[in-house]
């Protein structure tokens, strides 16, 4: 193991995280709510360790086989999310270590869920941190380390993969440098809209300056305890739900149609699926909630529309207590916490391709049954699949499953909560949504240090699609 | 498509049900309850159907290929059971349509969910007819009519495929018919062993009967409301438990004990694995539930031993209303309602070996990330799975776990209960175990037609593992 190379990556990640921190730090002194100084703690720490670890730890080689990628991918997300945690702790609006260190990873991981029990008159500055985690948790810090430094000499293929969400990585151009350049540009640039539109719908710049980078990572972090629904506009609750629905499409579709390529964006077979998933649970659920709306179509549509896009792009927000809705919305609900959005996108959950090649393999074992001698291909996108991904999607199906079920009996040994509490909580951290039903449709508050721990590695393994985190434990990738 | 082939079979399986109703009507006329002529109206209904079916319908092949074989089996299963609820129908015990047949779906299917409200002081007939549907469903309808059937000239085991738990059958001898005969006999001789001990603990011919029936197909059906419980027997409670966990055994294991093969019986991994999470989860579910029985260590152990052996044997049986029990407690049941026991028993579920396979499947794909390029098999019972079996195994958990929240998903629109109980309603049924959390932890008799049928539904695809079942709505089966 290259222990040097991981040691300077790790040290490059802390400098660009404490560069991240400028925004928040402005905002800090602009507003003047005594939180700057935490911030500055933060930073200087972050650069004392850093810069050091960058500097000083040259490698002989700068080749990074896939063992080292696996490494520091999930090294670097646990370092951002301690240090991330810190500002959270200094200010004192957060004291406690474990609250501070899961609210981090929810916003790095993008999941949005809460311990938080009070969230106006919090210091903004801090408050735009949190939203700012979910903005470069969404794209990815290692993503962004590509995008910024020099160019490495070594493959970084391996980097990216372990941080892209997604069966498949879809390179947009040969050298991966480029690709996360590309990438950031138009993840930089579809938030600047956002940002400008919530302003002409009436918000000021701070409010939508966080609504927008909460958004684009489908994080779900705000500044209301009635989250959306504290603006009480129609106008911002539909162009949210747009915004919400296209960081759920994957970002290889954005660059194609700047190239003009209509064609591919047109015939892409998830971002179909996708749509037309968005498109008819949102109908489904709004018949079902009608009477609670006293069977206004439109604003039973407009209710059901926000939540579907919320859960399916795994950004978290709220406009409706859910727990009132009927059973069957509830379900409903909780079907879509298992889909995700596109592969390539900022969401997390399972992602739809891979939903739509598990029925393709469940067809293919009915199909076997009447001609088993038959060489059956799945096709997706146009070209038969690789057995192999293939094997890799039914198997982190089966992972992801095991995780949400362990993690919700561990949770459950605190005897804080029931099943339907401890099931969706554990799920909705898997996925990066963020609420869940029962106790944690608002917050995660009345959970204990254990139950917050667990929760914390769960979102982290959601994020990293299970794997990545799963290697860590295996003696084989410590080994020199 | 060889019809005449499929509506021979058929005909065969009515004519064995009728003559399967033989003991019910001798208990109904020994007890005089007033249902002896039920069974006499169906047993009537099913000859008159099933000798013309039989003997009139003569294929010119008796070449049954998979596809005929995928098709008799839910057929002959539905068949089964809408015959077997018409007792239940004509004697006025479950006078409404789609009770009964729930209540013979869950009986045939070795569910033991019942929608009844009132088991004491029905006509006992009835009752051991109940218990008998377990009985037939545990060891399979197929393979009874296999071992009772002048041999076959074509191949069968599609049936005993279709029809048999597990990802791969083992046959015991080189001929199928064979195999179904050495099964039914230690099936036979291992409840009539039961029935014996049941009687030596105090219990009555009728009563021991019942149970030894119930357990044997590890059903749960029994004429108590308080299940087990009503006994007040720590003996027999402990005997129970023995016998769920005995009958939670691959059967082929016990041949090869009759036949002096110990080493293979100790060397078995999926028994290991069996033993050891009977074993493992007892033992926590006692120190979880222990203050609830004011920390007696052995009581706790004796209820907590009991469910296990309920839940993993999919039984069903209870000793203790676990709605009261810690929520950590409920948590470890419903994580062994996806186990199941062994392939090859009379259990449903998952199955040890599928968790177990996908387990590994699950490390090599965390081996993969050290060395991607290294040929990595998954090795179960010593050997190499083949690929085609682990990947079957994969996509097998995605149609299992897909069936399960679709289930909940389509109840849940009647409005009813909450998602606890229509998640673990439709979890028991697929896993065919009986009872689940909340407003089905004693029974189903709270929900209306629509979910019952699809509940029976669910029964019937967790019996027939899925696929047979999906197949049926494939125009590819129907082709001539």
């Amino acid at each position: 193991m290259n222990r040097r190379l991981v040691i300077r990556l790790l040290g490059s990640i802390l400098i660009i995280e404490a560069a991240s921190m400028v925004p928040s730090l402005l905002v800090a002194l602009y507003f003047g709510d005594g939180d700057a100084l935490s911030f500055v703690y933060t930073m200087g720490l972050m650069l004392v360790l850093g810069i050091p670890m960058h500097c000083l730890s040259r490698p002989q080689m700068t080749n990074l086989r896939a063992r080292e990628g696996f490494l520091v991918v999930p090294l670097a997300w646990l370092l951002m999310s301690l240090f991330g945690a810190l500002p959270f702790m200094f200010s004192g609006m957060i004291p406690n270590f474990f609250d501070a260190f899961f609210e981090a990873v929810s916003g790095f991981t993008t999941t949005g869920a809460t311990i938080m029990t009070q969230l106006e008159g919090q210091p903004r500055g801090m408050m735009f941190w949190r939203a700012f985690t979910h903005w470069i948790g969404g794209m990815g810090v290692l993503v962004l380390t590509l995008a910024i430094l020099p160019k490495m000499s070594g493959r970084t293929s391996h980097l990216v993969r372990a941080e892209s969400p997604g069966p498949t990585l879809s390179k947009i151009l040969p050298r991966m440098g480029d690709t996360a350049k590309v990438l950031y540009l138009i993840y930089g640039a579809l938030t600047a809209i956002m940002l400008v539109v919530l302003m002409l719908c009436g918000m000021n710049f701070y409010e939508a300056s966080i609504h927008a980078m909460s958004t684009a990572g489908t994080g779900g972090f705000n500044n209301y305890a009635a989250s959306v629904g504290a603006f009480n506009s129609p106008l911002i609750e539909w162009v949210i739900a747009f915004f919400m629905v296209l960081f759920g499409v994957n970002f290889a579709l954005f660059y194609k149609l700047l190239r003009g390529d209509w064609r591919e964006v047109k015939n892409n077979e998830e971002l179909r699926w996708f749509l037309c998933i968005v498109a008819g649970s949102s109908l489904l659920i709004t018949l079902v909630i009608l009477p609670n709306y006293q069977n206004d179509f439109f604003t039973a549509l407009r209710y059901a529309t926000f939540q579907v896009a919320s859960i399916i792009s795994t950004t978290g927000y709220a406009t409706a207590d859910i727990n009132l809705w009927p059973v069957a919305a509830q379900m409903l609900i909780v079907l879509l916490l298992f889909f995700g959005s596109c592969a390539g996108s900022t969401a997390g959950g399972m992602k739809i391709c891979r939903v739509a090649m598990l029925s393709k393999q469940g067809l293919r074992e009915v199909r076997r049954v009447f001609q088993p001698r038959k060489v059956q291909t799945v096709r997706f996108e146009g070209k038969a699949v690789e057995e192999s991904i293939l094997r890799q999607v039914a198997v982190f199906f089966f992972a992801y499953i095991a995780l949400i079920i362990l993690g919700a009996l561990l949770v459950s040994f605190e005897g804080l909560y029931d099943f339907e509490t401890n099931f969706t909580a554990a799920l909705t951290c898997v996925s990066n949504v963020g609420p869940g039903l029962g106790g944690v449709a608002s917050g995660f508050s009345g959970y204990g240090s254990f139950a917050k721990s667990i929760f914390s590695l769960l979102m982290l393994a959601g994020r990293l699609e299970i794997f990545p985190i799963l290697a860590l434990f295996h003696p084989a990738i410590w080994r020199k």
